[in-house]
């Protein structure tokens, strides 16, 4: 028999009316009971990542947040602009839940052997809704994470360790042994950085501040180039000099960055060109947008010869393409280095009531670099 | 033995001189006897396509196009903006021969039996320089017409109609059955259309004038999107719809068109779509920017989901990729069918020199639909 679990928990729900008025609020959620290949797990330790804040804001305007409510209930609000709501079609009066990742304990589970071999342990998980007491999910999409992990150390098992692992996996797959990763020093970005260094590929880390620079080479980062810099094109050029890469994954999305890299992709490969070709090199360029810390417009200058891709990228497609063979190889790694090369840092841990305040939000949904949250969903909450 | 060629004939040359200026000139060349493998084609017909006038004209200005020289031997220059010169610095000082494919007469033959069997013959040929009155190649790159066929009509046997053919390739080879085209009305979309028609691919012609509209339409275009009605993002949508087309070919380049494309395909999947997922639609959509008719920067708002790509499409390294047996199938289908899926219309035949003249320069250097020049290098010049 299953431990029962509490009857019911809040859960964080993000609407869309169609006024243009996007809410946020706490529910109270019944607790499903498990079925037999099912756990029951206390989130603990749930992180706020961009993709997070792209579904928990929608195209609203942090800026107009108002907050009502009850406390312990509060409800946020916020406007989305006219223009915006267009895109915002698909999920207008729909509530939904958010929270791609997490961890915690499992405290109750169905009666299959699978599901009671976890009853108790600290589990990695994902699936969305994370930003609840509860989640109720199938035994094996847990990560059980070894004796004496704390769920804060094992909350971002999964977006920013496999994406880190993804790039790279992409990386090999096209037959490269360089890469370029932009706002480089993020969680994210250390990681990949981590994991380049130990299996000795070639990593030109883009940043956009110089004590972002001064972090990463402090962490032995060899090439790193400071967009704000006014050397940047230069220093990028001799960078992709220095590696050979022509593969780059771009969280910012907007502006004119992605560009710039095929720009300086295609000067560099030109430093070697023995003689004039008006069509470019004939070397793939290539850049993946994985991200959109920048909403503006993406706007390029085609000075990059014509072999050259743009295009998105993200990791649970990248994923079902590998296959579940050298996926969960990739989550093992993850495991086995938890503490290591995919160790995340948070600024802050906050409650579900919490994430509701417009201060909080201020902080947090700005995206920057070095200002990562994590939830505790049942922080500041009485068992119910 | 072959028969004797004429010892020189005339060249045209791009040349862009240190000081930011175009420098386009007629030069006396002289022909060189064939080596056995080769013969000399005298030049009758060759096309002043897109891809000629980047090479002839570079980033020059072309409304400060002067001319000079003496009359047989007229020489224009331009001015080219500095902030344009870091980008041809590859071709500073480099007198290059301009034309990328044409069509003529055989009139010398190296020894090797290939070649003599080619004396007397009306042949296609590509491979550049083809702006001048004889072109010696190897006989295995010529393309033998039809007995009866003309010169002017096997102008343009291999850039437009390869390409054409080539995006159908794409299109299947990517598991495809329809596609989307811009600049629709030129040339190469009117065989892409024929071709479509032939083969019954669906078609989506993007156009830019209401009067482009209504050629396709009397071409039986079915589906014909205009850029400049108010309506075209709906009318785009719906034609996505009605075809199902994912893969697109831009001619333009610059601009929001190509971004636009990807928001109405995106919107088009999303119509069917049965739940709000924040990544967008799982289908993937492509846009290949083959040309460069709009020199401005692309710019996209990122509003169709994370499943897109957009890059570069050469229909060389296109050919080099399917391998020589599937080319040669594409370039049997352009000779069966030269007169009718593959003919090519010019709005006048001109000289080298006539193609030096601003006055000319300002009409075929817009690039614009309809306006399609063809160049017979041996009009107007006598025999030498």
């Amino acid at each position: 028999m299953s431990t029962t679990p509490p009857p019911a928990g809040l859960q964080l729900r993000s609407l869309v009316k169609p006024d243009a008025e996007l809410e946020i609020s706490l529910v109270s959620v019944p607790t499903p009971s498990p079925a037999p290949d099912e756990v029951v797990v206390r989130i603990e330790a749930t992180p706020i990542n961009p993709s997070d804040i792209g579904l928990l804001f929608g195209a609203a305007d942090i800026g107009t947040a108002q907050l009502s409510g009850a406390p312990g209930r509060p409800v946020v609000t916020a406007r989305i602009p006219e223009r915006a709501m267009k895109a915002m079609a698909a999920r207008v009066g729909e509530s939904l839940p958010v929270g791609n990742e997490g961890a915690g304990v499992v405290i109750a589970a169905g009666e299959s052997a699978a599901a009671r071999a976890l009853l108790g342990r600290t589990v990695a998980v994902i699936g969305g809704a994370m930003y609840a007491q509860y989640r109720c999910l199938k035994a094996a999409d847990c990560l059980p994470l070894p004796e004496g992990t704390a769920p804060a150390d094992g909350a971002s098992c999964f977006v920013n360790p496999l994406t880190a692992l993804g790039m790279v996996e992409t990386m090999r797959r096209e037959g490269l042994r360089a890469l370029v990763h932009t706002a480089a020093a993020s969680n994210l970005g250390q990681m990949l950085n981590r994991i380049c260094i130990k299996d000795g590929i070639g990593l030109v880390n883009i940043v956009r501040k110089p004590e972002q620079e001064a972090l990463l080479r402090s962490q032995g980062a060899a090439q790193v180039c400071d967009a704000s810099a006014p050397t940047f094109m230069e220093d990028l050029t001799n960078s992709l000099v220095a590696t050979g890469a022509t593969i780059a994954f771009d969280a910012t999305g907007g502006g004119r960055l992605a560009g710039q890299i095929l720009t300086c992709m295609e000067a560099a490969i030109n430093r070697t060109a023995r003689e004039y070709s008006r069509y470019g090199s004939t070397t793939h360029k290539q850049v993946y947008l994985y991200g959109s810390l920048d909403p503006a417009p993406t706007e390029f200058t085609r000075n990059f010869g014509m072999a050259w891709g743009m295009g998105g990228w993200l990791l649970f497609p990248f994923l079902q393409r590998i296959g579940p063979a050298a996926a969960q190889a990739l989550r093992e790694r993850v495991v086995a280095e938890l503490k290591t090369t995919f160790a995340s840092h948070y600024t802050k841990e906050i409650s579900l009531a919490q994430a509701l305040q417009p201060a909080e939000i201020a902080v947090y949904g700005r995206r920057a670099t070095g200002a990562k949250y994590l939830i505790n969903p049942n922080k500041g909450v009485a068992a119910s």
